[in-house]
C-alpha cells in the first residue's frame, strides 16, 4: 500500500492510498478520513462513498464538505474510485462507459470481465485492505454515494443483507435498467440478458424481493438528468409497496453537482451516524 | 457582465461571473455566493477572499468549506481572481510571477504596468461592479485571503484605512520585502527602488505607521513555506510594537493547503460576522 498523501484537517487526517488490487488486477487509489476521535486508540465506524460518473476519489475529497462532520461524528469516510484504470484496462471513449464508469458491477462480457470487478472490489476487498491500515469497526459500516454511486450504494445494500447498517443516496440512478446509462453500462458489462440486468437494479430488486430497513434520498429539482437518467421516484414507490421505509427528498433548485452534494453532506452523515451508534 | 455560472447551495446561490475590468484592461472572472437572508431583499455584508500563488476563483469556491457558514451569517463572499490573463497581458513561465501572480499592486514597471493593476481592480473597480448586481452593502466590508492573498488583505486594509472593518489572514506573507517571492514579485511589478517596497509590505506599512484595530492570522505549523516566505511571527511582533491587536495561531500538522484553510475558515467567518455586525 503507497501513501500518496497524509493531510491534517477539520482536526483529523485525511489519506489518499494507493494499493494492487487483486479484484480488479489493477492499481487502485481511494482516499480515507480519520476522524481525531481514533487519536485516542477508538476504532471507528466507517461510511463508504461511492462516486459518479467520471469522477475518482478526488472529487468528493475535494468538494465533498464531509470532514467537519465526520470530525464531529467520529465516522471514518472512504471515498474509492469508480473503475480499474490504466494501460490494459479497456475503455470507452464515452464518458459513461468504461474507465471513470465501473458502476459497481463484476463484469461478464468480454473484455471488460478480466479488469471490471468493482462489486468485488468494494464489497470484499476494500473493506479488508482498509482495515489493515485504519482503525475501522466493520462491524459498523454505512454506505452511500452520488448518481451512478448512489445506484452502487443502493445495489450493495440489497445485494448483502445484514452488511450495512444503514444505506442513502444523492440523486442515485435506481433503475439503470429503464435509464439510457444504465442500459448502455448493464449491456456493456452484462451482456444482453435483461434477468441479470436486475439483480443490478435497485428497484428491480426491492420488486423481487431484496430488503433493506430505510433509504434516504436527496435529490435537486433542478438536475438535468432527473427525469431521464435518474428517476427516484420509482424507487420510492417500489419502496412504498415493499414496506421499505424510503424518504425522498425534493430540493427545488438544486442541480446534479458537489454544490448539492455538498450541502446535504452534513445531514447524511448525522442520519448514518444515528443508526451507526456513532 | 456575463453569468457563467449559477448553482445552488447551501441555501443560497453561488454565482461565477465574468465582466470586462477597466483597471486591468482585460476579461476577469470572479465568484460571488450569496446567502439566503438576500432573498427577503435585505443587503448583507461583504467579504473579500483574495487567493494564493497559481490560484483562480475557481479553488476556494470549489475546496474552500465556506458556504455553509456563510449563508448561516448572512455574508456575501466574493472571490476574485489573483491577476489580469489572456492574450496579450505578459506572462512568465514561473508560478510565482505573471499570470497568477498579481501580488495585489498597481504594478509600475513595463511590460506590467499596463495590465497587472490588480490593488485598483479589488479597491476601486469589483466593490461597484458586485453591487451593481447583488445586495452587498459596501458599508460592511471585510477582507481576508491566504498566502499572497493573505498579503493581498492585510496591505490592502492598512493602506486603506476604515475601508475594510475587519482583516484577518490564512498562512499570509507578512513580510514580501524580506523573501523570494517578494523580492521577485516586487523587483518585477514595482522595480529596484525598495523604498517604494515598503508600501505594499504588511509589516513595513505597520512599522511605518499604518494601523488597523485587529488582526486574526491562522497557520500551519507544517507548512513548507512558514520559514522562508511567509514568517507571521515578523508581523505578530510588528504589531505587538505598534499597539495593534493581532492573534497569530500556530496549529501543529496543519500544512499550506485548502485542507488547512477549510478548516479554520468557518471561524474566521464568525470572527468577521461579529465585527460586520451580520
Amino acid at each position: 500500500m503507497d501513501t500518496l498523501s497524509v493531510t491534517r484537517a477539520h482536526g483529523g487526517t485525511q489519506h489518499v492510498v494507493s494499493h494492487r488490487s487483486t479484484a480488479t488486477g489493477t492499481d487502485m487509489t481511494f482516499s480515507v478520513f480519520v476522524p481525531p476521535q481514533a487519536d485516542d486508540g477508538a476504532v471507528c465506524p466507517v461510511i463508504w462513498y461511492l462516486s459518479g460518473l467520471t469522477c475518482t476519489h478526488a472529487n468528493v475529497t475535494e468538494k465533498g464538505e464531509y470532514r467537519r462532520a465526520c470530525a464531529e461524528l467520529g465516522l471514518i469516510f472512504v471515498a474509492p474510485d469508480t473503475s480499474p484504470r490504466g494501460e490494459g484496462v479497456p475503455d470507452d471513449p464515452a464518458y459513461d462507459f468504461g474507465q471513470g464508469a465501473g458502476f459497481y458491477v463484476d463484469a461478464t462480457r468480454e473484455p471488460f470481465a478480466k479488469h471490471y470487478r468493482m462489486e468485488s472490489y468494494i464489497v470484499d476487498e476494500l473493506p479488508e485492505v482498509v482495515a489493515s491500515a485504519f482503525p475501522v469497526d466493520l462491524a459498523r459500516q454505512a454506505i452511500t454515494g452520488h448518481s451512478m454511486g448512489g445506484h452502487g450504494a443502493l445495489t450493495l445494500a440489497l445485494r448483502n443483507p445484514g452488511r450495512f447498517t444503514s444505506v442513502s443516496a444523492f440523486a442515485p440512478i435506481v433503475a439503470p435498467s429503464q435509464v439510457p446509462w444504465g442500459e448502455k453500462a448493464f449491456t456493456g458489462y452484462l451482456g444482453e440478458d435483461r434477468s441479470t440486468w436486475r439483480t443490478h437494479d435497485a428497484v428491480a430488486l426491492v420488486e423481487d424481493g431484496a430488503r433493506v430497513s430505510e433509504i434516504l434520498i436527496d435529490q435537486g429539482s433542478a438536475d438535468n438528468f432527473l427525469e431521464t437518467e435518474l428517476r427516484p421516484h420509482l424507487l420510492a414507490a417500489a419502496c412504498s409497496e415493499a414496506g421499505i421505509d424510503c424518504t425522498l427528498r425534493m430540493h427545488p433548485g438544486y442541480d446534479h453537482s458537489y454544490y448539492f452534494i455538498s450541502t446535504f453532506m452534513a445531514d447524511h452523515l448525522r442520519w448514518h451516524a444515528e443508526r451507526l451508534g456513532a
